[in-house]
């Protein structure tokens, strides 16, 4: 990229590192950004640096946080003997957005997957493990439905049931407003094997 | 957003910002942010402050650049008595990818367009003019093939016109590989009246 200054190239080189960022866009977010006052740019940068340097794992559910414990494990109106093991942070902010779970989570930052030679000690399982030391009435497993999902569901509640606490795991099944006609195979007959009662 | 915490929500406001980035995307950027090994994170933030501190106009074409001459303006062994007129850095970076065209450009930073208010003061045209007092043969009008554009053009042919310097336009058409059958009317029609004996 010799057609653009040195500035502007690695500017266009560092965007298109990240992802769904492909060279297009890049030169495209780039120009934005000359074109954007100095003092949004500067926000912009300082944003970025500063949620990398005071981003943390809380110490209770290992989501990312700027505080020691996060908003959701001080809070004690909730339920606290409830715990949802999530993949990630995104998953958790996806329950929190239903406005309707009252329990706490546990942040894996991942998922058992053999294929990417993802271990029970690549993600945050053993510390799960530690937090049901204390009275725990619940966990609810909301990994992915995915083949790593399910494994790492099966994996750990494979490991709790000997503790004696409750481990259920989320429904799989068709999707709210899913027409059936669109629907894979596979969702299909899990939809019918979670069938309930009316 | 509050299921995140105060930093991440900036960060995920600044990124969503960015043009052809929604709300989703700007959520996975952070997570993905957040995850890069620190100097990564700060080279990119410096690349964003640097390019926009550092880059400024050529003060002669009017590229952005980081000196004051930029590389095309300066290299002697091109034709700068041929001047390509462009709307803006990228359709200049498009004909250099060619590595056929020898003369030197004119970055206009924009297309004349009463419909967004934007006049023949608000881009680089008086620049344009000033420069076409020094020894000039041709001026190729490069703008797009936009209402915005062809406006432009035709204003800046009627500014030159009356200085006898030779004022050209690149061809509109077909695109090369392009199939007819999905190919607008208005192109077609303008491929056949611009069309060359063989």
């Amino acid at each position: 990229m010799d057609y653009y200054s040195r500035q502007i190239s690695k500017l266009i080189q560092e965007l298109s590192s990240l992802p769904g960022i492909g060279a297009k866009s890049a030169q495209r977010l780039a120009f934005h950004i000359l074109n954007m006052p100095k003092e949004a740019v500067e926000a912009l940068a300082a944003a970025i640096v500063e949620a990398k340097e005071k981003v943390r794992y809380c110490k209770e559910c290992f989501t990312l946080t700027d505080e020691e414990v996060c908003p959701i494990c001080r809070d004690e109106a909730r339920n606290h003997k409830t715990i949802m093991v999530v993949e990630n942070t995104r998953d958790l902010a996806a329950y929190e957005k239903t406005g309707k779970y009252d329990g706490v989570y546990h942040v894996l930052h991942g998922a058992i997957s053999p294929m990417l030679g993802i271990g029970p000690n690549d993600i945050k399982l053993k510390e799960l493990m530690q937090r049901l030391q204390q009275e725990v009435e619940e966990v609810i497993i909301a990994t992915n439905s995915s083949l790593e999902g399910e494994t790492t569901a099966m994996y750990i509640s494979k490991l709790i049931k000997p503790t004696g606490i409750k481990v259920t795991r989320i429904a799989s099944g068709v999707p709210v407003g899913g027409d059936l006609e669109y629907i894979d195979e596979v969702t299909l007959l899990r939809a019918l094997e979670g069938r309930t009662e009316l």
